[in-house]
């Protein structure tokens, strides 16, 4: 038997007592998980220093080598995340609707436990206690798949995750590592229908797109976010230039950053030329249309590809729209339902696009950078959902969970 | 340009439409499709006389020709059932929360129409009708595939509820049929993501399996049921006898029906022999274990085959447990999680039972038959789902949508 079968199968077993286990059992083992990672970091982080050691090696790039990379402050800070999780609702067993029937049938709807969760993630070690924890504080079990660069890192920490689970009420097989480095071993997830209940990817576009095109068993697809921004003529400049730059570089590799400003052409001229001015300040490319390049002398023209590609990085695509209308039909060619923003003082121009635009967030005067969990107040985040299907934007505890319906009856047949 | 992706963006376009529609516009469309299909019936009926003579002459069996067969009683129905959508609470646009952040940003969550959905169903005319009209109800565009045999009555049916809708405030458009008979139209919408937001199997194992093994675009997977009665010791044996024979015969042909019966070896023996005979009677055939075949000798040997099989059709297995945790273990194994009953007067064994077993619907003292849409008092029913994600057990309009956040601010960015 393969190992993926083998601890799908292990995970599925666990996922039945897990579906037992009381939210005070739950929340303690989380509680021992976080002390664990914290009296055991000195091997978390020698662990590391084999995978950031191979990563230099292999001329893995500043910016991978720096989310694998740990030390004792964000070994305190994952563990720190694991005693916020413990913290939150419980959302299983919350009763959700009690419908009483004519024939004396009284059915309730119930918060359960998803079952059994395959998540398929880079290399970045705080997915792991991160995905451990919120899938044991919903009842599931979690098959763990990270990035093969944080291989070392991942099993320290799945082992002293299982050393912490030892000592709780939790069964430790909640908890899976799968150490196979090969692709394969991914897809073999993604068709383990029956084993797993969902599989969760996070990570780059190519990742996701993998596990989107192959996989048989149910998906939350998240992640790529190519968000934009429109600025409507008579829009307050100040606020504007606020958000727009807000929503680029405050942290341009993240999903919910802009990759495409969309400016009214009767938007005030020289705030236009001050706001291109302080993108090109901010060390950020700028490619645009004809317009663009007649204010912005630095700015490249920007190609059909441009408009269509997350760049994650410091470029930013400009374009010039003459209406509402154009800006709608642009977003609707080229975004990803993920986060859309117009900025306006007129309602009527806001309402419409609030409406109108298909995203899982859109916003009215305020920076897409707010598309996340804990700035919506979840208190947690597994991903940002760019499906439409069972989540949609930033998740949570609750998109972890499944519901079930129970009927308690007097011996009611039907006729 | 394929039909099916012609269709496809046909749909899409008009589902950009149905988002801004009002619920009075919807229901006032509902109306006149149903009016119209009235008034039409006798051309609609012709056209099934098309492919009634063509299912005969290819040796269609009774049953699926009487499923393919109209009437007018049953275009009276079919047409009722628009009626009875078009008085159900319109669920886009409900407001499901409100989140007021520290920083004055305002979140709220919306209901709002999936978008497209891709209908893939048998040679069932009554389906079309009722996925168009679930469909637009919801404010969604749908893309029709329904089975071959069918095809002259779904071609006749959908130019009719197209004459209504042009008569109405919806685009005629948001309701598509694929005409192309070939497999290869099915499997390429399988795959169209972008265009597609989901896609609903409705129908047989085989056309079910197809699509969740194939599909790229979210499926809401629908239907295949192994659902399991569980009698326990000391239950009442007229409540027992009552719903298991319920369970089986009432109408063995659909999702809900038991398959397999399991008895407490300590239940009453006179009343299993009764009981045993009573489905004989009904011309059951019984498949069991040994016990069975001790205590009916018109009984055969079940194999391993047989306890993973979903008959639709008048054969039951039937298997003596020494405890519930031997019925919950072949639950667990065979089950297909839809809906399974337990059924006794011990409530710590009905606790455990409706807790620990794994599906849509757990039942205590009442028939696995009533996992339904209508007769959970939804009003209306797209099919009943057997996986986790989504929606979960009998689909009414609900699972039908999204949602959106909204998202209003002063010109909050973050920090």
């Amino acid at each position: 038997m393969s190992e993926v079968l083998q601890k799908a199968k292990l995970a599925k077993a666990a996922s039945i007592q897990m579906n037992r286990v009381s939210t005070a059992d739950k929340n303690e083992a989380l509680l021992r998980m976080a002390d664990h990672l914290i009296t055991s970091q000195l091997s978390i982080i020698q662990a590391n220093q084999l995978d950031l050691d191979n990563g230099r090696k292999n001329g893995t790039s500043s910016s991978l080598l720096d989310r694998l990379a740990l030390n004792e402050k964000r070994v305190a800070e994952i563990a720190e995340g694991l005693r916020q999780i413990a913290q939150l609702t419980d959302p299983v067993g919350t009763l959700l609707q009690t419908i009483d029937r004519p024939n004396g049938i009284r059915i309730e709807q119930l918060r359960v436990p998803l079952g059994v969760i395959g998540m398929i993630y880079e290399a970045r070690p705080n997915v792991t206690v991160d995905a451990a924890g919120l899938c044991l504080k919903t009842g599931n079990a979690v098959v763990l798949r990270g990035g093969s660069a944080a291989l070392h890192t991942n099993k320290r920490i799945v082992e002293v995750l299982h050393e912490a689970l030892e000592s709780s009420a939790l069964p430790k097989d909640a908890v899976q590592l799968i150490e196979d480095a090969d692709r394969k071993s991914v897809d073999e997830m993604l068709k383990l229908n029956g084993w797993l209940d969902v599989v969760i990817p996070r990570g780059g576009a190519s990742l996701i797109q993998n596990v989107v095109q192959n996989a048989t068993v149910p998906v939350i697809e998240t992640g790529a976010g190519i968000c934009h921004t429109y600025i409507d003529q008579g829009a307050n400049p100040e606020m504007a230039t606020a958000i727009a730059l807000n929503a680029k570089v405050q942290r341009p590799s993240v999903c919910n950053a802009m990759e495409t400003l969309l400016i009214h052409q009767d938007y005030d001229q020289a705030a236009v030329t001050e706001l291109l001015k302080a993108f090109h300040d901010a060390q950020v490319e700028l490619r645009g249309c004809e317009r663009t390049l007649q204010l912005a002398p630095y700015a490249k023209q920007a190609t059909e590809q441009d408009y269509a590609t997350e760049y994650n990085d410091y470029i930013l695509n400009i374009r010039f729209v003459s209406n509402l209308d154009e800006a709608l039909a642009h977003i609707s060619r080229y975004g990803t339902k993920h986060s859309e923003c117009i900025v306006t003082e007129r309602s009527s121009e806001a309402e419409r696009f609030l409406q109108e635009v298909d995203a899982a967030a859109v916003y009215h005067n305020a920076s897409t950078r707010f598309t996340d969990g804990f700035e919506f107040g979840f208190g947690a985040e597994i991903g940002i959902s760019t499906q439409k299907l069972h989540a949609r934007g930033p998740m949570g505890l609750v998109p972890l969970t499944s519901t079930k319906y129970r009927v308690t009856g007097q011996g009611q047949i039907r006729s």
